[in-house]
């Protein structure tokens, strides 16, 4: 019996059905879902867990399946306890093809038949909604089909027997009872899974708004803002996304201002190809070992076998260096500074996240060479203080210049200054952008040979190894910006990068309304637009027909247009118009007859009030510890902590350790639970000066050497 | 005995020695070579040919082989007849491992001991010149020796025996020997080799100058003046080419006006991930087996296999209109105006050429959709008019617009408009840019599933598909505009595109000058480049030290900058300075009192003066053939034929075939020698009227429709 033909039985019928590629994880799950367009618009993954109890070697093992939403936490050690099951554990794929013909990846309840459902027992997750949508694979890891709750269950009912029935599980009940109480931290520690649920559903929300709560489901916060401000779209390749124009707009002022500041400085734009081979990029080894485990290989073009595996550039030093080689031969040659906008690809094989880890990704990389090291010096911090702009004047978006330890440095460079960034929500780190010293170590005889003849070597015949920089900032940067601004309602755009900066909309137009009323206000808006552009605001009106302003405001206020100006017959009257921030809501209403200046200075000042909060909110997380047992703590209650640091890498190690041991639960996307050295800021002032052989490290109670900042990071 | 010691015996020092990937084509070899930052600066390839002469069965063959000079013509028939050899046949790979325990592409003359040398018969090119540097394979294909032409040679005679002597052949007298007389057409035939190789060497030329001639040696030039313009360098993977600066600031003007103007016809940018899966790539049958041939696959990232194989772009069709089924639900979203500045990968086999066929290119790729055809038809015309503008107006290169024969049109597309260039130095047609319209073959229901409800359907049911298109320019634009504009000196700038209009240079400063003399001298160059950089204009004053002015001015020609600004003492006496156009050479003073106006005027000329040149030698090879006889003696004397035309497929393949049959021989990076049918013109009047059932096509006889031009063609 085929599954359709035994839900037909039923007379349940699919919400819809989909193949896809392969998956083995949730998260690649959701992806290859969302990346179809045959996907119903919301849905809830189903989870599908088969467990085996300590038997006797002899005795033939009852499996244990629970099904449950995707984000119910399924302890095996609570469940165990409960059920007085010994030693619960994740069925071996033996026991998964014995029972089911199915891998861990392909499992689902419709893999329970009237057939096995008798050799197991079945456990399903109470929370399970009537009318939510949930994903089941069908019968392999490749294939979708959606159900509402209501359905899974009456499938799962319609396999008990009197002997074996399905029970019913409140994990949350379960979690909160065997779990260890939460620390009592300040600013609150985990939430319930339950009340979680509950509490990221926004009440009343419509369809297009976001639906999860920031502060409460932050990951699924970020993805809905991306979809359903037009910023982002999921790819059939896992891990690449699709930018749409309301982000690349965003990416093109990033490059207009930065072209104009680095040519100001003698930058030039290049091209180099995107392929790498193999020789070239494995010549510095350090370097190459830091990107070796995520390089993309071509090894075939059209039938034909390639001769040799050729590599996409993960970033571009080696590819470049063995002509700066040749390019450079006297000291006339110097400065050779270089940039390229191009996309480098890093096959990550930790769980991707839109923007911030991303398989390919858009960046400008500059590649310097000096005569001394010096100007190499002043250029990295140049550079560095350029990607601050960028990001606190374009992004509004706070960050704090510093250098990174030596542990955290670039693979092959000799010091890597960087800016760390600051995710208010989830308490983490996230380096924004970094300016790399090379030194020396790419110029050096035995790498690339890359030297001119000393020009104050008397002797005319001493050698100079160059001085190199390589510095890059990526798309990462929108990520962070949404991250810091967006709200419950959706995306805040910084005035500066929005390619919409005042949405005007036509209000109080009524059925009633005559046509020429109708007609004067939506010429009213448009002439207003009109005005604004020519004063180089980029304003648009809204005269789309058979939308509410209702609708309207969501729509702008989803994408995160910064102003929004309505004029309705009372404004017109007064020769007015009413000015809405988006991000603070506050209404004005304001003259249309000086409207040029008001609008572009309410701009300059909710670009400036949007960096001034973000900083105000980063100053106060970043938190002295000098006692190490305030650090787990601080670092729980989402903040970054500054300690008297001893500057040595086995305390480095030792920190992220102790600090990941005692952490709470992390969320599956996060990459560390434990807490990285994030960078020493070079404005060592704003806390008390360490004092040499008296301010000790609080990591390992040696001598400290700077204030440096650990926390958990992206 | 190894290579070295052997030399070292002779007292033979190589010039040099590297070793690179593996070639298997003189042109794949030399790319391989100038991509080494050891290689000389100027050297030539040695070939080694092998040839094995008719021999009874049971005879021990005598193989013969011969050492020449890459550019001389070995003839093996005329060889032969001299050396009373029947059926000289190149030696099978057989023969050569016995011999020489080498494959074919690792033959060298240095393969040649003294335990061979007395089996074979060696023959060497008497053009083998002393002093010229050239390059051997050392013992494979991977490995390249640089010996003096003496030193070859040398090697060579130590080899020889009282019994077996080297012989010394002159190939021009040979083939001028042997050969049929050319044909005596207007415009001049073939050259003989020996000749040309002589006047292809530009007499006094310096070593920073271009070396041949244009009109000689067209294939070397093209590459030499890319490299010595500082255009572009070879790379260390075949058929991929670093974009210096001064070609890439080109493409930068290009992409800062295209994009002005498309998004004045609200067209927004986004981005595309470089990667396809093979499923989607695979999708639209036709389109992709235009394209299979020559797609990049990546299998591996890391030290992991991919479960299955994905591809580079070689466009983004298919992998872009499965979103566009996905968000256009409604007539409301259309029309959806995409475009994108990316890189597509297209590992052709065919030999490379810099810009014009490389594996990796820039360009922009715009998909656009549209409720009705009509809205369709227009933007094709209007992007394509766009297109003329970026080649006439900016890079001053004339086009052709016209249609694509249905052979000759985009794989899975409805129909083709194109812009033909044309290159008069060789003679052949160049596609310059194309502007698809794809139907609705693309958002076919059982392809990509593009469709909307009708708006005009009063039953609001009837479905309607979109209509499709997509339209590319690459920076193939910028090759065409050197191969049409450069000159003997080097390249030629048309003003609009060039990222230095106007170079100031000192002169008249000498020895005997006072310092103060000198720093008035070089402050009023500055000075002056500055009032024009104020005024827009790209100006930049040369003050380097240690260089000559002629240095100087040499060194700008060759860089093709369009004004060069000379400022002497007598200059700066009578307030004036020196202007000297770059296309012309013509030489002026200009008072400095209004020299922006002046300037700037003179640039306009230049860039108008440049167009006009360049489109008059095109209309004049444009030649109208209504008589077959005609046609292939017009091919040869590098015009482009237009003829009344059947526009059925199998007359164009019969035009093709039999037009390339009777041809001279061909350059050997030249992919066709017969004609194929570039373009159906849009403006037909610049011919006599076809009269329908009384024109014939001049192809078949069969009943014309309309001209057509046909040619050679890159």
């Amino acid at each position: 019996m085929t599954i359709e033909s035994s839900l037909a039985s039923l007379s349940i019928t699919p919400v819809g059905a989909i193949s896809h590629n392969d998956t083995n994880s949730p998260a690649g799950w959701k992806d290859a879902i969302l990346a179809s367009s045959s996907a119903p618009a919301s849905f809830s993954l189903l989870k599908t867990l088969v467990y085996k109890p300590k038997t006797a070697k002899t005795a033939t093992p009852v499996p244990f399946v629970v099904v449950a939403h995707e984000d119910t936490e399924t302890s095996s050690s609570a469940l165990g306890k409960k059920l007085n099951l010994k030693e619960l554990r994740l069925a071996s794929e033996d026991l998964l093809t014995e029972f089911f013909s199915l891998d861990k990846n392909s499992l689902s309840p419709l893999a329970l038949t009237q057939n096995t459902f008798s050799r197991v027992t079945t456990v399903v997750d109470a929370s399970i909604d009537s009318d939510t949508i949930y994903a089941l694979h069908a019968s392999s890891s490749s294939s979708t089909v959606f159900l509402k709750g209501k359905d899974v269950i009456a499938y799962l009912r319609s396999l008990e027997t009197t002997e074996t029935k399905l029970n019913v599980l409140d994990f949350s009940e379960l979690a909160s009872s065997s779990a260890p109480a939460p620390a009592p931290v300040a600013g609150g520690g985990a939430v319930p899974t339950k009340e979680k649920e509950k509490d990221a559903k926004i009440e009343g929300a419509v369809q297009i708004a976001v639906g999860v709560k920031k502060e409460v489901d932050f990951a699924s916060w970020y993805t809905n803002v991306l979809i359903k401000a037009d910023m982002l779209d999921y790819y059939s390749v896992s891990g690449c996304y699709i930018l749409k124009p309301w982000s690349y707009s965003i990416w093109e002022e990033i490059q207009e201002w930065f072209n104009r500041k680095i040519k100001e400085i003698g930058v030039q734009n290049s091209y180099f190809p995107m392929f790498v081979s193999a020789k070239v990029l494995e010549r510095e080894k350090d370097h190459i070992e830091g990107f070796s485990p995520e390089v993309a290989w071509v090894t075939r073009a059209g039938n034909s076998d390639l001769e040799e595996p050729i590599a996409i550039r993960p970033t571009s030093e080696t590819a470049m260096y063995p002509y700066y080689s040749k390019w450079i031969k006297s000291h006339r040659d110097l400065p050779l500074k270089l940039n390229q906008w191009n996309s480098v690809v890093r096959w990550e094989f930790k769980n991707p996240q839109p923007f911030l880890r991303t398989r390919e990704f858009l960046w400008q990389e500059g590649h310097t060479a000096f005569l001394t090291k010096a100007e190499a010096d002043a250029e990295v911090l140049h550079i560095l203080d350029l990607y601050r702009q960028v990001y606190e004047d374009l992004l509004a978006v706070p960050v704090i210049p510093g250098v990174k330890s030596d542990k955290e440095k670039f693979a092959g460079g000799l010091y890597t200054t960087t800016l760390e960034g600051f995710v208010p929500t989830s308490g983490r780190g996230i380096q924004a952008a970094t300016s790399h010293c090379l030194g020396q170590n790419f110029s050096r005889p035995e790498m690339f040979d890359i030297s001119v003849e000393d020009p104050n070597d008397p002797t005319g015949k001493g050698k100079l190894y160059v001085w190199q920089n390589s510095w890059g900032l990526s798309t990462r940067a929108i990520g962070v910006m949404v991250m810091v601004h967006g709200d419950n309602q959706g995306l805040v755009l910084p005035p500066r990068v929005a390619s919409i900066q005042a949405i005007v909309v036509p209000c109080g137009v009524t059925a009633r309304t005559s046509d020429e009323d109708r007609s004067k206000i939506n010429g009213s808006c448009e002439e207003l637009a009109t005005r604004l552009r020519k004063t180089g605001i980029r304003a648009k009106a809204d005269l789309r027909d058979g939308y509410t302003p209702g609708y309207k405001f969501n729509d702008w206020e989803q994408k995160g247009v910064p102003v929004r100006l309505e004029i309705g017959p009372n404004d017109l009257a007064k020769n007015q118009t009413l000015t809405v921030r988006r991000d603070t809501g506050a209404k004005n209403p304001i003259s249309l007859s000086n409207v040029e200046e008001t609008v572009k200075s309410l701009l300059e000042t909710v670009q400036k009030d949007m960096f001034n909060r973000a900083k105000e909110v980063y100053d106060s997380r970043v938190i002295p510890v000098t006692d190490w047992k305030d650090v787990v703590p601080t670092l729980d209650n989402k903040c970054i902590i500054v300690i008297p640091w001893c500057e040595v890498e086995a305390c480095e190690d030792d920190i992220k350790e102790r600090s990941g041991r005692a952490s709470e639960p992390t969320d599956e996307r996060a990459p560390s639970a434990g807490a990285k050295s994030l960078a020493i800021p070079f404005d060592q002032s704003r806390w008390p000066a360490i004092e040499p052989g008296v301010t000790k490290c609080t990591g390992c109670g040696k001598d400290a050497k700077r204030w440096t900042m650990f926390g958990r990071s992206y």
